[in-house]
């Protein structure tokens, strides 16, 4: 960096500059307004604006928007199936030069070692990612997973730059009871811990706040927004693949609270990251809206750096960093050009090519215990009876909440069976980590599945295999068929693999190129719906979500049904 | 602290509380809202809002308001005259909790002793209050002060609990020109700087934030506002006794940028304290003005903890300080009562009785060289001419600023001479730390003096003794019965000394009550009005700063007539 009195030199024009943006018309977030500007830039700082004119390079914007590097203040990327390289490539088409990326996916599955990997990809990035390391692996004692993280285990990554956050806690229950190994990573020395505690009373919400857990975004209703706010969360509005709550949410947003407001996407799938985009697509939506795009744009940029502790992220100001997007027009918000540490990285949603780290020792992960062919059969001791009072689960298009339903099902052959006529498939979850056999077997209603099966070793958030369909064998195919990707997602009908997906890495995620996964979920997505399930429903980021007990209302793990809201193991028959 | 399991409990609402405000009005800074809500209090925190039931003592508000305890962002307390005990008692009596008071007047005397008085004496106080050592002792080199401090020599204080900030970095040329001890005072690792930058340019503001310096007061215009805002800036409104912006800044303060705005007093009157109020006054002129008093209450609460890096306080939430202020008005905003650390410390202007340090060691601070009848002659060698044309100082009402005016002054034997025709008065300042007997000599108009003289050991930032006056003998006068008071102020008619008040405390401070302060001075400043001071005119705080070079346009020092613009000295002659 440069000397003290040579930055000086920089700010107040009197040195030369790498380079000067003439004429930009800056959305500044600090004053609020839009004006023009010159703005200077060196050595990848911003070094000030007004007037600048002596530079190797000067870009003479004749009005274009400038607006800070977009920021997104919690996101999986696990959840895109994307590699780390992939995935912030694309965002940088988007002009989101920043993300907070909580590995707790990959670090169910390989612990210590998926967040060492997650954290060596993204080191030599154009990008700023943060890292808040997991503070639920496992996310609860109702599941299996591959590994268990204990605060002495996190103490590894403190001293890592990158790493700045506890990710969400979502062991809630384990903060108000002040559980001795959630309280030591509490007080793991952090600048922000993040929260996730959806169904939390307002009551209980005082303790958890007075935790030091200060972010949150598992809001979805404007109450629970306020109640939030009211308690100094900054709330975290997000718009993911999965969970889409921006609209719900913007009504809780006031001229007078919005600096607690921030977007985040959580969760994206690859399709809707290429087709719709990541923070730029909150931007666009909230613009939409009504919100003032001044006030978006703070949502999207200075407001989640303050919430997360970036002192020199967010805007464009003298000694921050000079990431940036260059727009034509602030209403349509369609991304021109893409700066990172003043170089250009994207133009028009030109990806830039980031070399890739080895996924050596990161692949071969699905250790199924042994197997039967009887294994998913649901016996029970009939006595004559031609159907069962079951605990369904109900699925719901666009959320990650679920309803306990109780449905009459079929008995056949003194099991009890998935019903076609219901559109009620059968669902499992096999424990693929240490072979330990474990498997979880229930019902769900609401995907539409008519025919054939779909598994996946994507399943939050131990990432066991789930697999549904309306016959044992198809789901017995769809299982094997995982094994042999060594993890990813299939469709089985009949005794065909229709469709598949591998994801090498943990069983989660994949180094192909994000087209081509795009592309090829898009095909499976198809085949999905040609099994009958609804277009309402994705069904891969479904099938996902419907083993995280950590979100209400019912769901299933390795271990039997869970009555999330109770946070304990339920039965199936009523 | 009680443990982390017993603070949930406490937040949750299931154990028992030291004190519950039940249907309390609570002016939500976090949410923008105003609410009704019981608020739970426990050892001096808030431990949750919501609905509490179990304490020792509950408090039915009936709806009354609850403000968190406001902040002054930046105060120096030796500018009330007052010991810090019976500043911050008046201040507690003013719904002021919280200041961060910059110890520079008495440091520009005292030095390091001075600085650990402040320390010591607000150390058990019943408020909080930190410190921002100061920058710029003395504030430049065309004065002399009673100390010099060193970065080194500030590093004593770096451990303090209560040291926060580095105090109003006067010397931005300094900064500019990267001086090497301006350097290493701005490395010091404080959680802020604080600005003070008038005058600056625009484009040298970019360098000046650079500097990490991200506070300022100094504004007073609009477009200076905006100017700072637009980089980065904090912007303090300030509202004191010699310096009133907050009128003319608050068209700068809009939706998308009050975050960003803070209030802040800098100087304040006793009287003012006594009778118009603290950071309450502000509130209520910006309330007058038409500002939501929402967002005028974050600007008087969040926004300043947040700028000056105070985690803990400006908000009623889970975990924050339990100070606040009971109101049955918001728009009137009249104090009901005040709450420090969840004790009430004063009901209707009550005020709190707070145990005073010892001053010993402190007083006996001026120290003038040998003095001559004929010392304040400005003689010249007239060449038969009855007049000379002088550069004269323009005082204005109500403002800082001076300006350099060019006036015929009339010459008597041999000597340039006041002038009662034109109200120019002659205007001196001595060295006195020292004994060097710098004395520097010049004349100023705007005062309204037509008679007598004014004298004051209280004069930014050296402090060195200003007495102005329309004859030498009772200008003498007035010196003289300063060094006897052994500091202090004093006005002179004729021989007769007819007012006076002792500031024992460094020249600068007394260990009265601060009623009886106040009474003083306002007798004393109603003798200045009838020695001719205009009624528009603060006489003593006016002539404390015509010595402050940092200041534009033209002031003077115990040195000579100083181009403050220039930042050099300047001739009396033109």
């Amino acid at each position: 960096m440069s000397s003290f009195r040579q930055r000086m030199d920089e700010s107040r024009g009197l040195a030369r500059l790498d380079l000067i943006l003439k004429r930009a018309r800056l959305v500044n977030v600090f004053s609020g307004e839009i004006h023009e500007t010159d703005i200077g830039i060196h050595e990848g700082m911003f070094v000030g604006i007004g007037t600048y004119e002596d530079a190797e390079r000067v870009l003479d914007l004749g009005g274009d928007y400038v607006v800070p590097g977009l920021i997104d203040g919690h996101v999986h990327i696990e959840s895109s199936h994307l590699c780390p390289e992939e995935f912030c490539s694309l965002l940088l088409t988007h002009g989101v030069t920043t993300a907070v990326v909580d590995p707790h996916e990959i670090a169910n599955v390989l612990g210590v070692q998926g967040i060492r990997y997650i954290l060596d990809s993204i080191e030599d990035l154009p990008f700023n990612a943060f890292v808040a390391l997991p503070s639920c692996v496992p996310a609860t004692e109702l599941e299996t997973s591959g590994a268990r993280l204990r605060a002495a285990d996190l103490k590894e990554f403190l001293d890592h730059p990158r790493v700045i956050g506890l990710g969400e806690v979502m062991d809630y229950p384990g903060v108000l009871a002040a559980k001795e190994e959630m309280v030591a990573k509490l007080e793991l020395p952090l600048r922000f811990k993040d929260g996730h505690a959806p169904g939390i009373s307002p009551q209980d919400l005082n303790a958890y706040y007075r935790a030091g857990i200060h972010t949150e975004h598992e809001c979805s209703t404007v109450e629970e927004a306020r109640e939030r706010l009211r308690r100094g969360f900054y709330v975290m509005l997000r718009e993911g693949s999965a969970a889409k709550n921006l609209r719900d949410l913007l009504p809780a947003v006031t001229p007078e609270n919005s600096g607690q407001c921030l977007l985040v996407t959580d969760d994206r799938h690859p399709r809707d990251l290429i087709q719709e985009g990541s923070i730029d697509h909150l931007v666009r939506l909230a613009i939409q809206e009504g919100v003032n795009p001044v006030r978006v744009i703070q949502m999207a940029t200075i407001n989640t750096a303050r919430a997360i502790g970036l002192s020199r992220l967010g805007a464009v100001a003298p000694g921050f960093q000079a990431d940036f997007v260059i727009l034509k027009d602030l209403n349509r918000f369609e991304i021109e050009e893409v700066y990172w540490r003043g170089k250009r990285q994207s133009r028009r949603g030109e990806r830039p090519r980031l070399a890739k780290s080895s996924i050596k020792g990161l692949t071969g992960s699905v250790h199924l215990g042994n197997r039967s062919l009887d294994q998913l059969n649901v016996k029970i001791d009939s006595k004559g009876l031609h159907s069962a009072r079951v605990r369904v689960i109900g699925v719901q298009g666009h959320s990650l909440i679920t309803s306990e339903l109780v449905r009459e099902l079929p008995i056949i052959n003194h099991c009890i069976s998935a019903d076609p006529a219901q559109k009620i498939a059968k669902i499992a979850v096999l424990e693929r980590h240490h072979k330990t056999g474990n498997v979880g077997i229930g019902f769900v209603e609401g995907l539409g599945l008519t025919k054939g099966a779909i598994a996946s070793t994507v399943a939050h958030d131990s990432h066991n295999l789930v697999v549904v369909g309306m016959s044992d064998e198809e789901m017995n195919l769809a299982i094997e068929t995982c094994v042999e990707m060594g993890g990813g997602l299939c469709l089985i009908e009949g005794e065909q693999v229709i469709g598949k997906l591998p994801l090498p890495i943990a069983g989660l995620m994949s180094d192909q190129d994000a087209y081509s996964i795009a592309r090829t979920l898009s095909e499976i997505h198809e085949q999905a719906h040609s099994l009958g399930v609804f277009e309402t429903i994705d069904p891969f980021m479904t099938l996902a979500f419907l083993s995280l007990p950590v979100i209400p209302e019912l769901k299933l793990t390795d271990l039997g049904l869970v009555d999330a809201a109770k946070f304990q193991l339920t039965s199936l028959l009523v």
